[in-house]
């Protein structure tokens, strides 16, 4: 049993609005033949503000991967672990109560990973497991909940920490003019988000029940990083608004196998890419618009935060408290491949009050699924 | 059930000598203070060849980290195909029947990773699981075969294909004049290693029994990389070799939980990162040397070739054939951190002659461990 519980997420205190970016891209591309398609792009994300870790004039400037890395070691360490602290709280466990680490980043690149100095700095065991993820971009979020759902299916009564590290400000490339690069820039956002998927059979969330994965055939080049001396350069190809249409039947499937439909469900957990993932899904899905106002909530006040979207649409159904025990809903994560992870599951409320839902003391071994 | 099968191995075809890195060292190092000592360092690993993926000639230049990042994709994709053939051909599957890539190489960068390539290339199924990892250095090649021991835990039926593919010699920095850099540059070599782990209880090999993870504490700076415009500069700490004091406890935890006692295992499967590891771990554990010739074995002809390690020093059982049916084990990765994967195991023979244990046709939905 496998509970995604409670996500903490995190902005930075630097804010850009719409009025800021449309702004920008006119004075940093006055002569781009392109302007006002990416202009006209830029406004129909919808995006309204995003948070940035260093102030606009700093983000602007490349001064290079080395000094860049730099920057998101130091940021990390200084972000990840508040958010930690509350997702662990969220879930009513300490950091002595966790098997699994995985985190999750595209922006960053080190090793050892941050796994390592999360068990040293913050009180985990050392024989943490550790999950680094770095190269599945967006998709990144569903994929950590779907390894960790098989990991509880595997080991039933251990706990998972997923943490999402995303500073997409520091991927900014000033010599990068494509529509797609100007577009990107008026995307993303930066933040930090993590979760517990606790076992055990305890927690407040979603009860994960089937999860799956599909990678669109032949659609690599799609979206992908450059990686060069300048660092991780970002590149979107202009089929990618259309991709649902290959998704969907995806979706579809996996509710099929669960004896689920679609359009019935109760919540919805979308990555939030841009605004045309949302509408076409409705469309080809037959879901009322409605359910997908957490992700459309994401992306409009913080862009798109890569991995961390789904983390933040499930912090505002939190937030929103309407849901009760047994209701039906998915967390699908879209990204590079173009691969989608999907998960189904059911809301959870804990039986008996929180407070006395203690755990008994850690092993180090695991007990697999009898 | 979960068997890591034979594994594939394949190494390029630049060779240079023993001979070759210690009158390159001198000739480049001419005037450096400690060249001495690093020759020494470098006679010490008892490293005889070592094998690139480009002429040397090519090897000591930087072209630069976008140059470099270019090859890697470019030699990843000549090189891993055949050997993931020739990995599934000895677990007697076919790209269809994988429901999982563990994709591992910390020596490239790409998003999407080689595993959406792969699926797209190789005849895998659109949905197979995806999991990338590049940040668990030469403990990745452990780290995989234990995820893919806990995902079949989860679903007994499934197949995880592991691909190790590691291109050291594009790490090379010629600028890096330290010790521990001269010392890695005559250390480290290129290879490819694919290895399936078969769920539905057939195969030939290791029956995966138990595993576990240690980080040892405040360790992360002693095995790392630098990320910079240059790419990935490795750095080694000197008291790297003094680490198995530190790791043989964790080993001998696991076997105890196992009940069963590290110096009467039948075979030892270990990362050879130097010759002080081994000779160490004998010691510490009371383990007669003539154990540890495959991992032995591995470093002396294709030097430290990180997360593929295991996977060669696992060939060369296979190859040796001496295991009958039920003979102990271990599996062994160390890398920075510094984070050891272990995994205790049984040799498993199959029963049947093995060209009658087809599967059943593959369903894209997995069931879970009931």
């Amino acid at each position: 049993m496998a509970t995604l519980c409670r996500p903490a997420v995190a902005v930075p205190e630097h804010v850009i609005t719409s009025a800021d970016t449309l702004e920008l891209a006119r004075r940093l591309h006055a002569d781009h033949p392109q302007l006002p398609l990416a202009l006209r792009l830029i406004e129909n994300t919808g995006v309204r503000t995003r948070h940035l870790i260093r102030p606009i004039e700093e983000t602007l400037r490349h001064p290079g991967f080395t000094a860049r890395n730099r920057v998101y070691a130091e940021e990390a360490r200084r972000r990840v672990p508040p958010v930690v602290e509350r997702a662990l709280a969220h879930a009513e466990l300490t950091a002595e109560d966790v098997d699994l680490i995985v985190y999750v980043s595209c922006t960053g690149f080190e090793m050892p990973s941050m796994t390592a100095w999360l068990i040293n700095n913050l009180g985990f065991r050392p024989d943490t497991r550790q999950l680094p993820i770095a190269q599945l971009g967006c998709a990144a979020g569903g994929a950590a909940i779907n390894r960790a759902h098989d990991f509880l299916t595997a080991y039933p009564d251990a706990n998972v920490l997923i943490v999402c590290c995303e500073f997409c400000s520091l991927c900014y490339q000033p010599t990068d003019l494509e529509v797609g690069s100007l577009l990107s820039n008026g995307l993303f956002g930066d933040a930090v988000a993590a979760a517990v998927v606790r076992g055990g059979g305890g927690g407040h969330g979603v009860r994960l029940e089937r999860n799956s994965s599909y990678l669109v055939p032949e659609t690599e080049s799609w979206i992908s990083y450059a990686v060069r001396d300048t660092g991780f350069h970002f590149q979107l190809d202009k089929r990618v608004p259309t991709t649902m249409h290959m998704l969907a039947p995806a979706l579809r499937a996996l509710a099929d196998r669960q004896r689920w439909v679609m359009s019935e469900l109760d919540f919805h957990i979308v990555h939030a890419g841009g605004p045309r993932i949302l509408d076409d899904l409705c469309a080809l899905l037959d879901v009322d618009p409605h359910m997908y106002r957490h992700s459309r909530a994401t992306l409009t006040s913080r862009g798109n935060i890569a991995s961390c979207v789904v983390f933040d649409a499930l912090d505002r159904v939190f937030a929103e408290g309407h849901l009760t025990e047994g209701a039906r809903g998915v967390v699908a994560g879209f990204g590079p491949g173009i691969t989608a992870e999907l998960n189904l599951g059911t809301w959870q409320v804990p039986a008996i009050p929180a407070a006395t839902t203690e755990q008994p003391a850690r092993e180090a071994s695991l007990a697999p699924a009898p």
